[in-house]
């Protein structure tokens, strides 16, 4: 069995050896572009973790780890311009770099890259996998139309929060986890068991990255309080929203908007009620709850215990993160 | 065998038991609009003939007569984006209707559930099925590129447009021909043979429809010089613009934008340059030429003629078309 950290540099090595056509330019350097342009590659890491658990070939499950991870990139350039965000991971978005329609036409082709990496699976699990991959795709899709009706919504409750990120985020990562189960060779049963896992583990790390925008250390990076100034329907929002008397729940719609208010003083307000409700415990709560389950489950795994330990430990490195 | 009248209604019963889930309804909602709006099922239908006249099985075939319609849809959902086209088979598109994101979002689950139909297909064919459909759908991705290159361009010549049309029409027409002949237990060879007649024909059918714009019967419905007018670089414009002198490439260059003329000027004087340069009478011999092409590939199957006939008419009907 391999480390978490020699399945993540034999996955760099894979993917770096992997070459687009030179024409048409306009198609294809924006997706050589995005694919190396970093990211923690969590979801074609855990797909091989979860193949290798079950003494699969994790270089037979390659293909599929690349088709994850370009799916996952896809989804990052057609977000963008639906979100109209110019910066990923530090650099201009390919939808700032080069206008939305070759964002639009250069995610398509990197979703048909995803599927044809997958017809070099083995031929008896590629049908499975297949079904795997799509259920999984379409729910992210519907994640994000969630996410979309949730900015218009009026009221959205902590239930349907949960299953936006359930869809938007958790399904890729539960999807991944489980063809790496099918490629390993896993039982319907033990695969059913890693999709639960990951599904729970990808709730609590969304979670943690909700707690994080609006309470992580600042000398870590990233500015904190983005989300509130946004004005986005957070975990952390939709709780303080569900638990906070009238006047509150007014504050709580009105001060990230508010003209007279500077950055800072939005951020300090919106904060001063979330700790009002107690909600940052809550949400702790929700997190450490999620977790738990995620690593609980391993434990009924038809495998011994050493062979899952990979997956303790890739659980406790994603939450460990700070923004 | 099946007339393709019978294939045709069979497949639209087979589309019309398909179902969406109605929730979130703004993703879902425009994928129905877009699959009940009608056109002509070239695809599919084309798919099936394949399939049926090597004798296989035409409803295992349907998946994929599915997945090609559907994903043919997709491309017009995003083509829309890009083109800024509002009006789709005489109603509003997708993107007029909903606007853009929701253009992007249905045309991304679209052609995920384009993918996910293909997992029904007989397991010891769809790796190579998963070949032949990701290699064609990239395909039509590098023809609308470089359909949206040669806008800009300074300079596009007729072999680089029939190179551009190859891949943006003809691909996906010649990928479903050969899916079906794949599912139909053609030989290797016949398969490349049935590629190459859906080939030519889709090179014979996008040539007519670019004649057709400037040189149709204007009672059969659609607005004669469409092409003209937009200052498009058809085939015929390209063919032109390769043979004029010139003061004739200046006049074609600058006349469908001249502010003084009216519509009707602005065709007829292009249509005189068209013709003074016999380019009416070149494109028909090059749709000819393809067309016979296409139909002389069919001769040299391993099929008994009658088994093939139903391919010819296809072809015929095609090209027997108005606009």
């Amino acid at each position: 069995m391999k480390t978490n950290q020699q399945i993540l540099s034999l996955f760099e090595n894979y993917l770096a050896q992997i070459q687009y056509p030179e024409e048409p330019q306009q198609l294809y350097s924006p997706i050589i572009y995005s694919m190396s342009g970093g990211g923690k590659r969590l979801r074609p890491v855990l797909l091989l973790l979860c193949a290798d658990a079950f003494g699969g070939d994790v270089a037979e499950a390659m293909p599929a780890a690349a088709a994850v991870e370009i799916f996952h990139n896809f989804t990052l350039l057609h977000d963008d311009i639906m979100d109209n965000a110019m910066v990923r991971r530090s650099k201009p978005s390919v939808y700032a770099k080069w206008g939305g329609n070759v964002a639009i036409l250069s995610g398509d082709a990197m979703m048909i890259d995803s599927f044809s990496r997958l017809s070099a699976l083995p031929q008896d699990k590629l049908p499975r996998i297949m079904e795997v991959f799509t259920s999984m795709a379409l729910q992210v899709c519907e994640g994000q139309q969630y996410d979309m009706d949730f900015e218009q919504a009026e009221k959205v409750s902590v239930v349907e929060y949960m299953r936006m990120i359930e869809l938007k985020t958790s399904a890729l990562l539960a999807g991944s986890a489980m063809i790496g189960a099918i490629l390993g060779g896993a039982s319907v049963e033990d695969c059913n068991k890693i999709y639960r896992y990951a599904l729970e583990l990808g709730l609590a790390f969304q979670l943690q990255d909700d707690l994080l925008d609006s309470y992580g250390d600042e000398q870590l990076g990233k500015a904190i309080g983005g989300d509130i100034l946004e004005g986005k329907k957070t975990c952390l929002m939709l709780s303080a929203m569900s638990r906070a008397d009238e006047c509150d729940r007014e504050l709580l719609r009105t001060l990230p908007f508010d003209k007279e208010l500077s950055a800072e003083q939005k951020i300090a307000r919106v904060k001063a009620i979330y700790d009002k409700y107690d909600v940052p415990h809550l949400v702790n709560q929700q997190i450490t709850l999620r977790f738990d389950k995620a690593l609980s489950v391993l434990d009924t795994l038809s495998l011994e215990s050493e062979r899952v330990e990979n997956l303790r430990v890739f659980a406790r490195n994603l939450m460990s993160r700070k923004k």
